[in-house]
């Protein structure tokens, strides 16, 4: 057996581990973890040991880091009605986009929306999204096979900024997905031995407490087999691969009255049996370069 | 002084190295190299020693490993005629998608063309972009600064299936451009040392001899340096970081009677001072795979 919810996390004595959480009984929140057992050696290959050894939790940072995911590619539209909110054809095959693994950040740190994102209206989102972590390299992986590869679940934030992807963007969604701190991970990888099937889920996100997402993973139109299989045709996926599954509908950009992400705003994401991802709003103070780009 | 044309090959004494090239004099084809100046160190870093040990060269690889590179990022449409064959708009913003670098191969490759792309008429197309490496990790980097965070040039393949990229692709590049092999690099970074400007270098490509781009980097709508200052607006670029700048038109599918490569064409690319960059198609067999997806 392998760990039960990987975390990567600053200790009280002052080293960086992976380890295995602690929970309290019941609890699926990992910020609520005081504890972990460290576990030593390579979580993306067979060779590590969890260890006896128990830390004291002082930072989660993401459970993997930024060099050790190769890519992290994002599935669009998943969700039908995400798709008709942003008014985009429902799509016959998975949408593939990337977020460069420097957006990268963890379950304890602030989304710092730069400068040149805060254009008035400074139209930041959040996308609630299922992870999917591939543990086992693979190609032309079979649907029927595709769990195999399939390390553990966490949950994503595909933070975007709408200006730079939907006006800016040249029909493509690079820019306004690439900003440092877009891409919130964590705070836990749960593996697929503990979450053997990740595809009839509760999926939630809330913005300073008001619900704004509701749905169930059920509701994605490629379920995780399909997307895992689909990205492998003729393309390697390797350890460490990190796939954002899609959104369901009720981000601010389809909403009413658009309610962007502000500063100080906090931002909660929970996915029953995956766990709580909490991240604050902190907008960058640099009105020069923000003027530049309005 | 660093290198001047950084190579990665395989050396006849079995070991692989970095080093820099020795080409016979007055040449810029890396293919007559027959030997290089050992490199020992990180050459992201400023920690690596050209030794006078020369090797023998037994097989040119790209410049960097895959792992080498944190991220393969792209601009699209950053010729104008290029945008209007695609029927695109002339952009305002550079437009940005990502190549995972799980597609890159070296410059003594086959392009393997994954069966998944060769449903008739298998649109199968090249682009020759000038390729910048990141040299050093920045943010927000001013235009008139840019150059100093280049290492150097190379010549890059933005090999592309159309479609998947345009008519399964969601208005999302990603699926087309993701597979294996679909990312040639090479077959030496030329350090800005040796080449300080780049933005008005003859750029070609040819498949089997016949030129099909003939183009100018001087008509890229973007120059190096605007390119590299946009895509570090709140984004850390870092060393190895490859950005392809953009293809001339000329592509397959902007010409008449779009002439998609084929299985055994020989694509040449040639950028002036930079170099050449020779690859043969290959197309997988594997007719069951290619019936799935027709």
């Amino acid at each position: 057996m392998g760990f039960k919810r990987l975390i990567r996390f600053e200790a009280k004595d002052g080293n960086t581990y992976h380890g295995d959480a602690i929970l309290p009984e019941g609890s699926i929140d990992v910020y609520e973890a005081k504890t972990a057992y460290v576990i030593l050696g390579n979580v993306l290959s067979k060779d590590y040991v969890i260890t006896n050894h128990i830390a004291e939790i002082s930072k989660l940072l993401s459970p993997l880091s930024e060099s050790q995911i190769p890519s992290l590619r994002c599935v669009g539209m998943n969700y039908i009605k995400h798709a008709i909110e942003l008014k985009m054809e429902i799509p016959k095959y998975p949408v593939l986009f990337f977020k460069p693994t420097s957006a990268v950040v963890g379950p304890s740190d602030p989304i710092i929306v730069p400068a040149a994102c805060q254009m008035p209206p400074a139209k930041v989102d959040y996308e609630v999204e299922m992870a999917i972590v591939i543990g086992k390299t693979g190609k032309n992986i079979p649907v029927e096979e595709a769990h195999e590869y399939i390390m553990g679940y966490t949950i994503g934030n595909d933070v975007s900024q709408r200006t730079w992807q939907m006006d800016r963007g040249g029909t493509q969604f690079g820019v306004g997905k690439m900003f440092d701190n877009f891409a919130p991970l964590g705070p836990s990888i749960v593996s697929s031995e503990v979450l053997p099937d990740a595809n009839n889920l509760h999926i939630t996100s809330k913005v300073n407490g008001e619900i704004r997402q509701d749905s169930r993973t059920s509701d994605m139109i490629f379920t995780t087999s399909e997307v895992v299989s689909f990205m492998s045709i003729g393309t390697t996926l390797r350890p460490g691969d990190v796939i954002f599954t899609g959104t369901p509908s009720g981000v601010a950009v389809g909403l009413e009255h658009t309610p962007w992400l502000k500063d100080g705003d906090e931002v909660e994401f929970e996915i029953e049996n995956i766990g709580v991802l909490r991240n604050k709003l902190v907008f960058e103070n640099n009105p020069a370069l923000t003027a530049k780009y309005i």
